[in-house]
């Protein structure tokens, strides 16, 4: 059985769950969701879930959305990139509803804004706010990622295929390496994973296919 | 051991730990933490979490932050409001992702834009724009809610303990129950448990101390 991933490529939701499917081997193939052209507003994506977002993976009868509880699946599925201990697990939860809460919800409401949707809607006020909500995220992160090499553990797990999803792409919105050098170092570590993927390498649409 | 709360009662993230800790009867108190003069930020309460953020929650060597994984450590404490199957642990995770994601982060940064930033900083277009992204959560929430009467299971959870948080305020920041009578009567089933406090009676700290 294949399982399905509906994402897009400029979905960072969607990379933080296609990147473990891919690092862990398992069995799935992108379904692609025309998100800008509303594909994932309409009432028959809705019917597949009802939050009306991407990404939603389906395997057999299980149909789930929410990278994050996607996540939680795939570690239960393959022992991979989760905690051994319940101090493990617990920080690297605390760490995905950290970057659910404050970061990549920031950074992928940034991005949109700032790349994404039409000029004449852009709005300079709320892009200066957003980015304000981003950078106090990052400096967070960087700090926290000075003086260890993994946000939750010793090893690379969901807490940081979570918080970095919005973080290797390439169109700019308030991010810049220079900037966050740990966070830098850090994206390095798990970019040299074997088996990695750029987001437009792992899942169909990019901005180049619009362009 | 008396479980220590740092909280505030403007905030309906640490309401999410505040209030199943009281409806499970833990022995808990609250510790005020000064966000509005800025001691959540401020060095000494960094060196507690990190992050910088309300809630968090003491109980002896355990530190934790985040009030998804406050609310999960509470289900594993006293069983209370958690899932008995995977799937509906799976669909408490799922609810409380969404909400960290796009429920209680809108509406939680739209009432602080609203109503406690100081005047002179708020801004028309932030605000209508946040606005619109807490609309669009109300709005996925009340369609769900038509048709059944907790989030996530036939009983409630901490999924439904974490959606509701920022609902039960009064001051105006854009929801009102007339506009969404699903979300309405679910307010009213949560807060009819036995036990249920409003924040303000919950917590110290109310706009009322510094009226």
């Amino acid at each position: 059985m294949t399982i399905q991933l509906y994402c897009f490529g400029e979905s960072g939701n969607s990379y933080k769950a296609a990147l473990p499917l891919e690092l862990a081997r398992m069995d799935w193939e992108p379904v692609y969701v025309d998100f800008f052209n509303g594909e994932a507003r309409g009432e028959a994506f809705r019917r597949i879930n009802p939050m009306g977002e991407a990404p939603v993976l389906v395997a057999g009868n299980l149909t789930l959305s929410q990278s994050g509880a996607i996540q939680d699946w795939i570690t239960e599925q393959t022992g991979q990139f989760g905690g051994t201990t319940p101090e493990e697990k617990r920080e690297i939860l605390r760490w995905q509803f950290w970057d659910n809460h404050k970061g990549s919800s920031q950074f992928g409401m940034t991005r949109f804004q700032v790349n994404f949707l039409p000029e004449k809607h852009r709005n300079a006020d709320v892009i200066a706010f957003l980015q304000g909500r981003c950078r106090a995220a990052l400096a967070t992160l960087d700090a926290v990622l000075t003086d260890r090499d993994w946000l939750a553990s010793d090893r690379m797990t969901m807490a940081d295929l979570s918080c970095c999803a919005y973080l290797y792409y390439p169109e700019p919105f308030g991010f810049s390496r220079d900037d966050f050098p740990a966070i830098s170092r850090w994206l390095d570590r798990i970019s040299e994973t074997p088996g990695w993927k750029h987001p437009y390498d792992l899942m169909p649409g990019s901005p180049a296919d619009r362009a």
